[in-house]
């Protein structure tokens, strides 16, 4: 069974080996396998972007571990999310926004709400404490209630045996296009990777039919390149997650335009 | 059996995965887990400082490679400390001093110096060389000493196969809090996380059942927080490893106190 | 069945992640080993170098997928090079030039080339898209073909399935030590590691029997020493990949020198 860890505790401490071994130690059959330890220190939705892209590519039934926790030790749930795909051992903190958000759009504002789960998905808060590494510490439940709970799922326990059903989690708005007034959409950008490369929100279904062009911190770029290595310096090409990215060839394009997760990017038709 | 490593060798060289190699070619079945590979070069106290915090999350019998080695090529010893926990192959420079020193309290004075085994630990100095990859470099004996060797001990291979026994250590003194004449308790910062929280050598038997202050670079911090998200913005808790832990709020202690490993941290009753 | 990967993708993306899920997808027993995955961006003389050292230290048929691609969706050719060592998996854009040099010395000039495979040595290119994971995308090769394609490799499905059977692969001309009329040899800094010690094309067989002398940016170091800890400031030792390396004690070489991939090493005999 695959566990995976995805977290924001970097590489230079043994906070992510603690995990390992409170797993290992539960399941010693278990594989794990690093998503990434470098979300940036309590950036939720970038930890829930990374999970969005990355998980189905795993095989079914991959259990993902999720610690990203600005509110340790606060009243937050400790949850396990059960799709048709995978389960998510996570804090109830929005991380899992994509996940219930692949199967119905969000409801309209800004902030972090109680959102119902869409058929098919199974939610549970974890507060059985049986399967708890005791003594429990204030500061790290990834340790001591999330990795041994993702370890006793790795090994049979069903999903009710980790505490009480719930219906509904915290989610965040996600970013989608928006449509102008003058045909053109204003989508936004979600992910910057570690090339610069500027992942936005718009997919495959929002480019017109005919040519197009982009418009971002005041450069325009004419249709889509097929590749990184071909087109002019600032190109967009449809990426490798379904997601139209800007890039630059050779270099950033974060860094030649000087660009910011959710600043705008407008798609025009040419006429 | 599980295998951890743990090393200052960074993530850009394909040194790590030399020894992983020579270890997958002796023992397939062996489960490699990572404890960090960001230790500062040569940095000896902070590898074992980890060490310490890390191995009890691993399950019984977990082999624990640690390759800090500023004195490859010199007269130092690999060695091999068995304990009713964990092996540990290491090099004899003092990186095992926590292990040793959980059992017993570590003589006076500043410098590296031998140290008897307590009961119940065995160790080896590993000079059988059947164990070893030849040809042996004169700079990587992680890989073609103790890497071997580790395989071969998760095969089976017991413990005196390796070499002779040997009956004491070099260790370091541990930092300890200093009780002062008038009743405080001056600790140190005996590590700082990538988070920037500092951790101390102030244990949860060392507060007072009473209200207490911190002092620590001019600041007082009145309490303990329950956990990061709650007090001032620069708090004080009881961390994840059993010590006391200054943190920012927010942000990193480190920064905002110029903070450094070994800075003193006074801990006073309030009347 | 050892799989090991070597990407340019950093490690705070998800990318390494998605190819180790489609991997376990396919083969569940699959031991997963990273090499490294912080060569820099499209460097793949860096990735060839890392392979080449590294590679004699995984069990026989080990399989190394490399991804360092900045052709992708170019025509270049996704690849499968067996030896009687390893199957490597990887683009034909010269990253596997070390391995078929090991073999065969290369030929003249300096631009990347074809070249005919020494004996022994076995090439498929990766046209049978059975193996591919589909919808195949336009910039992740590493995702969609090579990572399938070794997964496929590691469950037993022999080469010549992946496609056609090729002869020649694009090699770049290695980096070799040139004797000078002087009597003389000239090598270079192939490699720089991330301790800073510099890596030269020199082999212990270019060594003259007597006492020598190396000089690198206006500096003379005389002899071999035995280890990083003895020597003078700036040292030189042989190092563990067989090649001379110069290393600074307790410090980087490469800063103190101002070093670069490429600079002249002069190694003379003393009278």
């Amino acid at each position: 069974m695959v566990i995976t860890l995805l977290t924001d505790f970097g590489d230079w401490d043994s906070y992510v080996a603690a995990m390992k071994g409170v797993i290992l130690g539960i399941n010693p059959q278990a594989t794990l396998v690093d998503i990434s330890h470098h979300i940036e220190p309590q950036n939720i939705s970038q930890a829930a972007f990374l999970l969005h892209t990355v998980h189905k590519y795993f095989p079914r039934g991959t259990i993902h571990l999720v610690v990203v926790d600005p509110g340790v030790g606060t009243g937050r749930r400790a949850i396990l999310l059960t799709t048709p795909q995978a389960h998510f051992v996570a804090l109830d903190n929005g991380v899992l926004s994509y996940i219930i958000e692949e199967k119905a759009p969000p409801p309209p504002g800004q902030a972090l709400r109680e959102r119902g789960l869409p058929p098919g998905l199974q939610a549970v808060n974890l507060t059985n404490t049986r399967y708890w590494l005791h003594p429990v510490s204030t500061t790290f439940h990834g340790r001591d209630i999330l990795a041994p709970v993702a370890a006793h799922l790795s090994t049979g326990i069903p999903p009710q045996e980790f505490g009480e059903a719930i219906t509904s989690l915290l989610t965040f708005p996600l970013p989608h296009p928006q449509p102008q007034p003058d045909g053109s959409l204003v989508g936004h950008i979600q992910h910057i990777d570690a090339f610069g490369n500027l992942i936005t929100d718009l997919r495959r279904e929002d480019l017109p039919t005919g040519r197009m062009i982009l418009e971002i911190a005041g450069r325009t770029i004419e249709g889509l390149s097929a590749n990184y290595a071909e087109g002019e310096e600032i190109l967009a090409l449809l990426g490798s997650s379904g997601y139209v990215e800007i890039a630059a060839r050779n270099g950033s394009a974060a860094r030649l335009l000087a660009a910011h997760i959710r600043d705008k990017v407008r798609l025009k038709k040419t006429p």
